[in-house]
């Protein structure tokens, strides 16, 4: 089975529904509540229809594991493939206008992470692929890429997601990482923010809030660590979870070991 | 005197200049300490000298307050104006690739913020030109903006610069703000998250490290008021401050009134 092509034919038919939305009244326009709990917007439906859309042209056969739609079963032999997708990853950055947003797509034999077969991360605005496959490494366009060789705190590029209500706990723990910090980011689009730890235009990207989605992150999962990155649970072990739209992730995303080590042993400060 | 002309032809012979350097090695070749105490870097340099050959090309008379160069003369009456300049706003991300970096240019007869006459913020990457003159509101690739109505923490897409060692001080004044945010976000780039603001794509945008250089705001100042926003200190007065490479502000920016009196309200809460 090719998915590749066909990832790829679905990551340019959602950029070509969501761009007449993009940064317009329209994108926002609410259609209840998906099965992650957040409300979905038109313009996070029009990228998933577009999806399905171009799976269904295919006659593939999967089951849809999404945060929108929850679990969705597509043609005639649906366990034979599982597809983890985010269609539109960072919907407030596409209904304002900022230019972060991604297409996620993760290929699975089984429900786990951990078997994640072949990703597409699709940066949606500057029409950038990332795609890889398990033990064949990672491609940005087409073209090998690797982590970048940043080990000292000071001089890392950092995104952090701060974006969640248990602010002063979340706090507590990142301080001393913080303090040593001098170029942190978000982006607010975190398929998109790992693969640039992927392909080394940032260092690290850690969300330790316990509320990010697994369906968010399982294509870039793959991406990172086929690129040579690592990508661990804060306590440093493997990310063990089921691909299932309710399952939140918390990790330390870094380019190399020794930045990793540098980073654990702040967050163990507190 | 027509200002805006030469001020878009400098950011256009910018972007030409920088775009080859922009993400690769070649761009953080270091060349000593400039006027504002940072390392001058291959990109900054090529940056700042494309604005002056195309400023003398045009005979033009002026004094350029600059982080690099600090203050420079140019033509035989530099006297008569004045032009407050940061090149290359972003010159991490535009060593690292990321795709958020800007010129500015701010016009003013005297050495005072509050006397900027004409501003220009070009994004160098999406090639969108933000401008202002006093009294004439802004404009985005010629078309008038204004700010976003967004009026609640909860809905709000807030820029903050977190980038100073003294983080444990900013968090403790920040946490309040924090518990009530939903949508935190910093693109590294400070001239251009201001623009943002006026044109409605962001909400705020707050710096109160008292780091950020009077050179790196002067252009935008002029471009959020003008387009009918707020931009005040932390404590609620006007910025009055000198034109000069040395010279810090601190600042809270935000799209409209009842917006700022939200974040007032819970940085004085601390």
């Amino acid at each position: 089975m090719k998915w590749l092509p066909i990832l790829k034919e679905c990551s340019c038919k959602i950029r070509r529904a969501i761009l007449p939305l993009f940064g317009t009244n329209e994108a926002s326009k609410e259609f209840g509540v998906g099965a992650g709990g957040d409300t979905i917007k038109e313009i996070d439906l029009a990228a998933e229809n577009a999806l399905i859309q171009t799976l269904q042209n295919h006659k593939v056969s999967c089951t849809l594991i999404s945060e929108e739609a929850g679990i969705k079963e597509i043609g005639s032999k649906p366990k034979s493939f599982y597809l983890t997708v985010d269609p539109l990853d960072g919907t407030t950055n596409a209904i304002r206008g900022l230019p972060f947003i991604a297409t996620s797509i993760a290929v699975s034999k089984t429900l786990n992470l951990k078997d994640v077969e072949i990703a597409l991360v699709y940066d949606l605005i500057y029409n950038v692929t990332y795609t890889a496959e398990r033990h064949k490494g990672t491609l940005r366009n087409g073209e090998k890429v690797k982590p970048s060789p940043t080990t000292s705190l000071e001089d890392a590029v950092m995104g952090i997601d701060f974006n969640t209500l248990k602010i002063e706990e979340l706090l507590t723990r990142l301080t001393p990482l913080l303090q040593k910090t001098k170029h942190l980011r978000h982006f607010g689009a975190n398929a998109l923010e790992l693969c640039y730890v992927a392909d080394g235009t940032i260092d690290t990207f850690i969300d330790i809030r316990g509320k990010l989605r697994v369906t968010d992150i399982a294509a870039a999962y793959l991406i990172l660590r086929e690129a040579g990155g690592i990508m661990v649970t804060p306590e440093g072990t493997e990310i063990n979870v089921p691909l299932d739209p309710a399952q939140r992730v918390s990790f330390i995303a870094t380019a190399n070991t020794t930045l990793y080590e540098n980073i654990r042993a702040r967050l163990t400060e507190h």
